[in-house]
């Protein structure tokens, strides 16, 4: 996927910086992590410090640092999850500042006018984001207004050297998914979003929206997961022809103390890890195994150190990079099923070990 | 200055990793900084993890993953600063721990044991720190007792891959302070440490005390004064005669948001630096002046990003860093008179500008 700082090889991972940086995390450590593209959040650099100041500073790019490319989300999702007082019709959406309860107005155009002034190499179009469940008639109006909110964004872009995304929406209506993607498509963005999922709906029901959206768009442009997830949902996400995911997992649970491993978390809090000299991960390659133990990450995080999430956050963005690294390297070698196998077969492995350990314990405690 | 982990280039300056890491901040990080000696604080260390996980781990450097030296405090000064129900006798102290309020006793014998547990390559002696303002009577006994303390430690000693630094107490009293030396000097230790300053009294004093305690120490041994402090006071410390620092000013300052610079203090909370795309300082050499803005690091403070703290503190350890190397060049060159001069020209020239400034605004305000 080509953008205007830089190739990027997918599938691929994107680290979240909500207010510019991943929390804790230098773009110095992103690069040496692997990361080429990296996610942020509109909705919170409109509030601080501004778009505006951004634009004054030389874009996103120039004013936190980063030199890899940047996809910005439009703010459509924050607005409905995190602002008071949200009020939606064809116009826009008016909200308060989950901040300072200022009032703010955001239209399509509006969205496009901050994502053009921030310089994201993608911007994404402004949706509406439906809160699960809902019933058909919500649905089918917010894919109604995405795809009028998609035609409006489309139109008001002045700048060629940034990428524009639209973001497919129809909750967990499979028809409703399939006819807002065809609209979209009609629309003729640079690439596709799946919008709306992961919001507390199951595995299955995730999964079965990917069969129904991804078929509907071109094979030629970029698809796009938004908000997912785990190591599992990105296996199943690149099964189903997706090319780009962003989540804070790494970062968020990696500041909760829960480090993924090849052979399943290890929580670093537990007092199990109070003396073992071993790494998070012998078989991993990142800075924080080759350097400390266990027992040192427990204490750092048991004493609340800052250096705590940033190790745990570095160790995680590790995981979820050369996790998708080993992917593409299947799907290059033509051995991605089997790839897919050797994954699920390690998580059974590591399932029965923890059943085992846990009846040893039972019978040592008699 | 030799060590068991290499050679010191003196004077120095001391970052300080109180549970290990300076907050926020990877060993990687301190030598590219241009450290090759910081402190850990035996008495934090000694409750969390514990003195003997450590030593199960390796020691000191190991667990934390620190290549350079490291100089540990006894905790004598921790114990009478934080510590609850604090119970001195010509025996030991008996305190309950600032965390859970669980009893210890530490005695100088117990000091030893835990920082050869922790394995550092400079240990401090136990003594007794009084608090001032304090009586002739109250200092002449913390003397007597930290000159005690100090022979029992010596006497205790089971390694002898780690040097063991005396501690002169003797609070404000020129005399005393010189009778505390002299007594530490015939129990030969391998340096020298002036305690119980930086504790609010005034800098003529401070210096009033280095002058009638420096005098008195063997000049091939190392001089530290401990828990000193802003640049000045280094430079009024070297011109004394004192060789090594440590401080939390760097790390501390720099999580408020005060910047060390060439000219003068910057506190990136104000908001001149919301636009201001300078860098902090124009010229320094650090990692942060060469890569971020005033402006981005205003908005990482502003919105409370650990990365603020992070880069806060890695600019103040250069400036640290930088200001000492400068020093021992001068020295070198035998032109440390004329660097000090510059120093307080430099300091002169801000205040006066400071001074324009603020007329200038009243002019406009005006």
């Amino acid at each position: 996927m080509a953008t205007a700082h830089g190739a990027i090889e997918t599938p691929t991972f994107m680290p979240v910086g909500t207010l510019g940086p991943v929390k804790g995390i230098d773009p110095h450590d992103l690069e040496q992590l692997g990361f080429r593209l990296m996610l942020n959040n509109a909705y919170h650099l409109y509030l601080r410090p501004g778009h505006k100041i951004i634009a004054e500073m030389g874009g996103l790019h120039r004013f936190t640092g980063w030199p890899g490319a940047i996809l910005t989300d439009s703010g459509g999702f924050q607005v409905f999850s995190l602002a008071k007082l949200c009020k939606i019709t064809d116009a826009g959406v008016s909200f308060q500042s989950h901040i300072d309860g200022s009032a703010h107005f955001i239209t399509p155009e509006t969205a496009i006018e901050i994502q053009e002034a921030l310089g994201a190499d993608i911007m994404m179009a402004f949706d509406q984001c439906v809160a699960l469940p809902a019933g058909e008639a919500a649905i089918r109006d917010a894919v109604r207004r995405t795809t009028l909110w998609a035609a409006r964004c489309q139109a008001s872009r002045r700048r060629s050297d940034q990428a524009l995304f639209g973001i497919v929406q129809g909750g967990l209506d499979a028809e409703l998914r399939a006819t807002s993607a065809q609209n979209l498509v009609g629309l003729q963005f640079d690439g596709y979003a799946v919008g709306g999922l992961s919001v507390g709906e199951s595995k299955a029901d995730m999964y079965r929206m990917l069969e129904s959206t991804v078929p509907e768009l071109p094979p030629e442009k970029p698809r796009y997961l938004m908000g997912v997830g785990m190591p599992e949902n990105l296996l199943e996400g690149v099964t189903r022809g997706i090319d780009l995911f962003d989540c804070v997992v790494p970062s968020r649970h990696g500041r909760t103390g829960w480090l993924f491993t090849s052979f399943g978390r290890v929580l670093i809090k537990q007092a199990r890890y109070q003396r073992d000299e071993s790494p998070v991960d012998p078989g991993c390659g990142c800075q924080v195994c080759a350097r400390y133990s266990r027992a040192y990450l427990h204490h750092l995080y048991h004493v609340k150190e800052m250096l705590a999430s940033r190790l745990n956050t570095i160790h995680n963005l590790w995981y979820f990079s050369d996790f998708m690294r080993r992917m593409r390297v299947a799907i290059a070698e033509g051995t991605f099923a089997t790839f897919r196998d050797a994954f699920y077969r390690q998580q059974q492995e590591q399932a029965t070990s923890a059943a085992c350990r846990a009846a040893d314990e039972d019978v040592q405690q008699g």
